[in-house]
C-alpha cells in the first residue's frame, strides 16, 4: 500500500533519541531513511535495556526501526565525498549535533545546499542554532528545567520534579518532523529547500499551556499543584485499594452525577461546593478528603466501571505492563512485533498517527552497525575491506 | 514574506486546547484558519487567566491567534448548509469532538468527503476513532494516567505524579498537525484527501521513551525515579542556596572534569565511582550526598557559570517569570507581543519551528466570538441580524 512519504529520501546524521525519533516517524510513513553512524556507532546502542541473548539495545531497536544503516567516518575526506554524493540525490538531511559541530564536520546547511539546493535540512539541538546559549551542551533534564516544566511538575510541598520520560527529546523530534513536512510541502510550491531549526528549550517552553499567560496576562507566577487542576474541581488522582485512579469532574452537571454516583448527595446541598469556582476554593482538605476516603476502600476497576457507566471521565494510573496490555492500546495497534536479525521477535510501540488513505507501518527492524554499507555503495567484499582499512567506514 | 502553508484553507471545528493547538501551528505557518465556534463559544473562552480590564481569556487568546472566527449553530439546517459550502473550498477540516459527536452533527469525514473528495480531515480525541474506548470522555489527566506517564513521574517514595502542563492535549495537537502535513504532502502526489486519527492515549504512550522496551525487551516493569536517570550518574536536580539546578554528567571524561570542578578530586580515587555503571549503583545516598552538600552552599547562577565554563551540561530550574525572561528565549523570539482589540498589548509564546526560507509569524490576534461572521459570509447588517434571529449564528 502507498505510504504518505513514499519516494522521499532522508539522510539521518542523528544520534541518541531526539533526531532519531524524527527519523523514525518519517520512516514509519514511507520515507527511505538512511541512518549514517560514525564507525563507533550511535551512543544509543550502549543504552539499555539490552536483549539478554544478543546484547542488542532495545532502546536503539525501537527508535531506529524501518531505517537502513551505514557507517561513515565523516572526518575522512573520501568518506565525506561519499556523503556528498548521497546528498545530491536526497530530499532531506536531519541532524542533532551540538551547535557548531555540523559546520566543523562540513555537513552544515550552507555547505550542503551548494551541492543540492532542493535539500531540506532539519537541525535539532538543545538550545537552537541562534542565541547566546546556541553552542552549549544540553540534556533532556536541563531543557525541562530551564524551559519551565520541572518547576510546574510535582507537589507544592515537595521538590520540583522532572517528567519521567525524556519529553524534551522526543517532542522536539516531533516538532522537527513537523518542520520537515512543512518544508517538503513548501518545496512543492517553490522548488526550494530550507533549514529547520528546533530546540529542546523552545519545545518545552511551548508546552507550558497557560503557564506563560498566567504570568503575562494574569500577573501571577504559577506554582506547581501536584495532581490537581487549579481551575477545575474535583480533578485529581486518588488512591484506591489497589492503586491510583484519575478523576475529572469538569462542570456542575457532571458534579451532580458525580455526587449521586459516589453516594454523597449531601455534597450537593453544601453551599461550599455550589459552583466550580467554590469547589476550587474549598477543594483541598475538604471535598478532597471526602473523595479520598470514598476511593480508599474501592478497587480501581470498580471505580473505572462505575464512572464510565455514569459518563464521568476517569481512568486508572497504569504501570508499564498494564499500559501495554490494555485493550485500547491493542485495538489501536500501538504495540507491534518485528523479527530482528539478532534479537529475534521484538515488541515495541507502533505508529501514533493513523492515516486512513496512506497508513504508516513498521516493516523492518533497526540496522546492525554498518549493515548496509556494501549495499548502499554497491561494493564487493574486497572493495569494502579496502575502504575499511582506509578508515572510511 | 511567503509562509510554508500559504494558500491552505483550514476549517477548525475545535474547542479547548488540543485541536486548537494544531490550528495555531497551521495558522502560524501561513494557513488561513477559520475557527468555527458554536454560538455559546469555545469553552476555552471561560478558562483563566483573564485580562483584568476586558475579562478576555488569556488561554483562548494565545492558542487562537492568527485565526479568523465565526459562529455557526451546526444543529440548524441552514447553518449546516453554510458549513458545507465552506467545505467545498477548503483543504483541511480539523475537529476534536468526543468520539461519535462529529457523526451526530453530520460533519464527519464520510459526509464531508462526498462534498469535497480532496478534503483532509484531522480528528483528535482522547481515545481515538476506533477501539473499545473510542467514545469515552477523556481529560488530559486521564490520558496521562492510562498512557503510563503518571506512574513514571515523581519519586519512588511518593505518589504517581501528573506532568504539570497538559502535555496529552498539546502534544496530541502537534501529532495532529504532523498528520495533516503528511496528508497534504501525500495529496500533492495522489490528488486524494484522507482522515487523520490521533488519540491522547496513543500520544502519551508514544512518549514513554525506553519504558516500553524496558518491559518487552528488558523484562522489567520500570518504576518512577524522581529526578535521577537510572542509567547515568550523576544526573539529578540539586537544591542550591537560592533554588534548584539540573546537572548531568554523561560519561567518564565528564565525570573527571566534574570532580575537578567541584573540588572533590578524591571521588576519582574511590573505586565505587570508577565507571558510570558503578556510579549508578552507588549513587543514591552516597555520591548524591556529596553533591547535595556541595550545591547547598552555592547560588544557582554560580553553579551554572562554573559548569558552563567547564563544558558540563547544567541549567537552573526556572519559574515561569524566569523562563520567560531568560536571554535565550528572547533571542529565539519565543515571546511575542500582539495588539488585541479588547485586551490591548498581549504577550504570549512565539513560533517554535524556525524555518529559514518560509518563517512562521504571529500576525494578528485571536477573534472575538463571531467577529468575522459578516465578513466570511459577505452579509449586510440586516441580513446578519435576520440570520441570527433564525438561530444560525
Amino acid at each position: 500500500m502507498t505510504k504518505a512519504l513514499d519516494g522521499i529520501k532522508v539522510l539521518e546524521l542523528c544520534h541518541a533519541y531526539n533526531g532519531p525519533f524524527c527519523g523514525m516517524m518519517l520512516a514509519d510513513h514511507g520515507a527511505q531513511v538512511l541512518k549514517i553512524e560514525s564507525p563507533r556507532g550511535d551512543q544509543c546502542r550502549t543504552w539499555g535495556p539490552f536483549d539478554k541473548k544478543s546484547g542488542e539495545s532495545g532502546f536503539f531497536a525501537f527508535v531506529n526501526r524501518n531505517k537502513k544503516g551505514i557507517t561513515l567516518n565523516l572526518k575522512n575526506e573520501e568518506a565525506l565525498k561519499m556523503f556528498y554524493d548521497l546528498v545530491k540525490d536526497a530530499d532531506v538531511v536531519i541532524e542533532n549535533y551540538r551547535g557548531g559541530v555540523a559546520k566543523k564536520l562540513k555537513v552544515d546547511y550552507d555547505t550542503l545546499k551548494k551541492i543540492n539546493p532542493r535539500i531540506i535540512y532539519g537541525s535539532s539541538s538543545g538550545f537552537g542554532q541562534t542565541g547566546p546559549l546556541s553552542n552549549r551542551p544540553c540534556y533532556d533534564i536541563v531543557a525541562q528545567s530551564m524551559g519551565g516544566m520541572v518547576n510546574m511538575t510535582g507537589f507544592p510541598d515537595g521538590p520540583p520534579t522532572k517528567v519521567g520520560p525524556s519529553i524534551a527529546d522526543n517532542v522536539t523530534g516531533v516538532f522537527l518532523c513537523l518542520g520537515v513536512l512543512m518544508a517538503l510541502y513548501s518545496r512543492e510550491k517553490t522548488g526550494k529547500g530550507q533549514q529547520i531549526d528546533v530546540a529542546m528549550l523552545d519545545t518545552i517552553f511551548s508546552l507550558l499551556e497557560n503557564g506563560i499567560v498566567n504570568y503575562t496576562v494574569g500577573g501571577e507566577i504559577p506554582q506547581r499543584q501536584g495532581n490537581i487542576d487549579p481551575s477545575i474541581a474535583p480533578f485529581d488522582i486518588f488512591k484506591a485499594e489497589d492503586g491510583y485512579v484519575a478523576i475529572g469532574v469538569g462542570n456542575d452537571k457532571l458534579f451532580n452525577i458525580f455526587c449521586e454516583t459516589i453516594g454523597h448527595r449531601e455534597l450537593l446541598e453544601n453551599p461550599k461546593f455550589k459552583t466550580n469556582d467554590l469547589r476550587c476554593k474549598n477543594y483541598v482538605g475538604d471535598l478532597q478528603n471526602v473523595i479520598r476516603k470514598w476511593a480508599s476502600t474501592k478497587k480501581r476497576k470498580y471505580i473505572e466501571e462505575l464512572f464510565d457507566s455514569a459518563g464521568l471521565p476517569c481512568g486508572p494510573v497504569l504501570d508499564m505492563k498494564e499500559a501495554i496490555e490494555q485493550p485500547q492500546i491493542k485495538a489501536r495497534n500501538m504495540m507491534v512485533e518485528i523479527e530482528h536479525p539478532t534479537m529475534g521477535k521484538t515488541k515495541f510501540q507502533g505508529v501514533t498517527i493513523k492515516l486512513s488513505g496512506t497508513p504508516g507501518n513498521v516493516d523492518f527492524p533497526a540496522p546492525l552497525l554498518g549493515q548496509h554499507n556494501k549495499e548502499i555503495f554497491n561494493l564487493s567484499e574486497d572493495e569494502y575491506e579496502n575502504m575499511k582499512k582506509k578508515g572510511i567506514f
